[in-house]
């Protein structure tokens, strides 16, 4: 078979992560490489670009800018949340044709795995010869088929980092705080807490995923039980946590009206109210007066200045792979990562309906009970994450008191 | 006069920093070197481990373990929120007395310094000889008499890079973006957002300090106009802002009752109410329907992994500087950074009574407008900061349209 000559067209859905843009300039920077790939052009805002046809053009940029845009977190070619059905994929379809894109490359979750792969049928049934590859990201690392999902590793990092300095405030002024960590329906990144525990009565003491059901009485239990073991209590809690029946807590508390998305999802990011609840349900069935609550917000995804290098690796690479597989191969497909070793990778090619629309949670041997988490998720995330900065505790002996008992 | 000879102590007060453990680490390992010095007592949690005589022998600390605590945020001795009287004052002396304590060395903000106050009065009416040196820190950067405080630089820092990182975000997803910034009476750190700007059209687009009075109207005509101006538009706001006649906008937004401290001060930190109500206005009395909040929380003056050089450094020079003060020139004080030089500084000891309980504002001169800072806060702040990751957008010209108009 010839190999397909034309433009390839490079596109970032979804939320945001820190090395977004890590995959987006391994795709340019590889294309380039290729005499198939006449022109690379960047769409704005995701498959929103595609319809109103607003593209970069890619092959005008610097390999300096480029670079520097590697740094930077957050999608530099905007984002979308739209979420296209068949008809905004064939509105796609017919600006690709236009401009004859040959290579479409999707950076994304599993809706723009979705995407891939309804833009794909469309140019099968149509004739057209198009290459349609989906590159993964997503701080969640809720995507199937792969060992995990660049984006992941850096905010776990800065989830880690985040409990590991409130672990020292806490100690150093007690009380109950609580951290609401981004996940609606995977708890990976909240359980990346758990890499804040260096000594034995460390925190976060409670870690709360979208996994397991939430009992509010069981919480408060477990609250005042570390509360009084250890003089204080930090809790790690997943934004998506729901109880036995699959109703989000955020609901259950809140008294009046819940804001929610076009999908009917509640609005879990970008407020603080879940931990205001649960510092509220706490200071209201327990006497303890410091409650205190912090979400963990946008920093997750979008802070500067806290990656971890593997992650930045692995997202320079798949958007590489991305570039490799379509040219040499001749293939669609959704880009996975293997774990050959440890800590080791490969990357391989996933079909896109193996991925389209799926959401991975975390298994049950990374679960401890209903607020904890395991040592094999801690091999499993802790490469991933990278080391973290020092920490250390003042190890001297206690003076003996002269005036005291 | 024979050089005062005997043991030292050392305590830490307030809310922590991310560089407080330097300036414990600085006194400690100064005294060291002292002859003077016999011991070097670390009381645990401030003032009150003073009052229950709990200490810790910090002569028989390694270096090494105290190293690795100077990386590490947050008071490593613990703090307290207690705000001794002259009795409590009364009761330190006693258990100071007893322990032969010759040299107490606090580092705390304004509340610390005043501690310091009393304890020197107490010890010069009773005929005890005992130096009294205030260590300055606190992220609001809000004492007297210092150019600036430790702490402030790394806090600042953090500040910068979420709104960096948020500025990211923001263009790929647009919308309103509240981030709420610490700070009761001061805007020094709510103005570092400011450093996220980089190119014309960035956020934050607005600022608002405690200093300047806070009107609803107005504030939401701004939001108003920046969206319209910018398709999207990014709001620093620090937890303190208040009206024109002094009520906290949180009291005068939320509809119930508001948690207040023993000193009658509304809970500001630990809580997302205020961003949450100014998102709650604006989609109140706007047409924007993407308006999200998120509180910074403590992470800013506790986030493992986010440090200014310039502000490590001098946190823990200030900490040598007090023990050769009390030393070699046997005065008590509170140590002071004076700007000599751009950027340069000297230490110097200034009288307890002229930092003790006294609070410094953002000066005019820093504050443009009514939601905006000034380059003469750039000029003063860039150097305590120090250098930011890099950023950058892509630099491509846009592609022709073949289809659309």
């Amino acid at each position: 078979m010839a190999k397909l000559v034309g433009k390839a067209l490079v596109a970032q859905g979804g939320g945001p992560t820190a090395v977004i843009n890590q995959s987006l300039v391994g795709v340019v920077l590889e294309a380039r490489k290729f005499p198939e790939i006449s022109k690379i052009y960047g769409a704005k805002h995701g498959v929103s670009g595609i319809v109103n046809e607003e593209f970069y053009d890619l092959t005008q940029a610097t390999t300096h800018n480029l670079e520097q845009v590697a740094l930077t977190p957050a999608s530099a070619l905007g984002s979308t949340r739209d979420k296209p059905d068949i008809e905004y994929c064939k509105k796609m379809f017919k600006v690709m044709l236009a401009h004859e894109i040959r290579y479409f490359f999707y950076i994304g979750g599993n809706d723009s795995s979705d995407t891939c792969r309804i833009v794909n049928d469309q140019a099968i049934s149509q004739g057209y010869e198009l290459r349609c590859i989906h590159i993964p990201k997503t701080i969640d690392n809720d995507l199937v088929g792969t060992d995990h999902c660049p984006g992941f590793g850096s905010a776990a990092k800065y989830v880690a980092q985040a409990f590991s300095g409130i672990n020292q405030d806490n100690r150093a002024l007690s009380g109950v705080y609580i951290g609401v960590v981004m996940g609606r329906h995977a708890g990976f990144l909240t359980a990346a807490s758990v890499f804040a525990r260096k000594f034995e009565d460390d925190g976060p003491h409670l870690i709360y995923l979208p996994e397991k059901a939430f009992d509010q009485k069981k919480f408060i239990k477990d609250v005042q039980t570390n509360y009084e073991k250890y003089g204080r209590c930090i809790i790690a809690v997943s934004e998506g946590i729901q109880d036995k029946d699959g109703t989000p807590i955020m609901t259950s508390l809140a008294a009046g009206e819940v804001e929610k998305d076009a999908h009917g999802n509640v609005q879990l990011s970008g407020s603080g109210a879940l931990g205001d609840l649960l510092a509220e349900l706490i200071k209201a069935k327990t006497k303890i007066k410091r409650v205190r609550a912090d979400t963990l917000g946008y920093m997750q995804r979008s802070f500067l200045g806290c990656i971890s290098e593997t992650d930045k690796n692995e997202a320079r690479e798949v958007g590489e792979r991305a570039v490799q597989f379509s040219v040499w191969h001749n293939v669609d497909g959704s880009i996975a990562i293997k774990r050959v070793g440890d800590y080791a990778v490969q990357y391989e090619l996933i079909k896109l309906e193996d991925v389209a629309g799926k959401t991975k949670h975390m298994p049950d041997e990374f679960i401890d009970g209903d607020n904890n988490v395991t040592t094999a998720y801690k091999n499993y995330a802790r490469p991933l994450i990278g080391e973290l900065p020092v920490t250390d505790r003042i190890a001297s002996p206690s003076v003996h008191k002269i005036i005291g008992g």
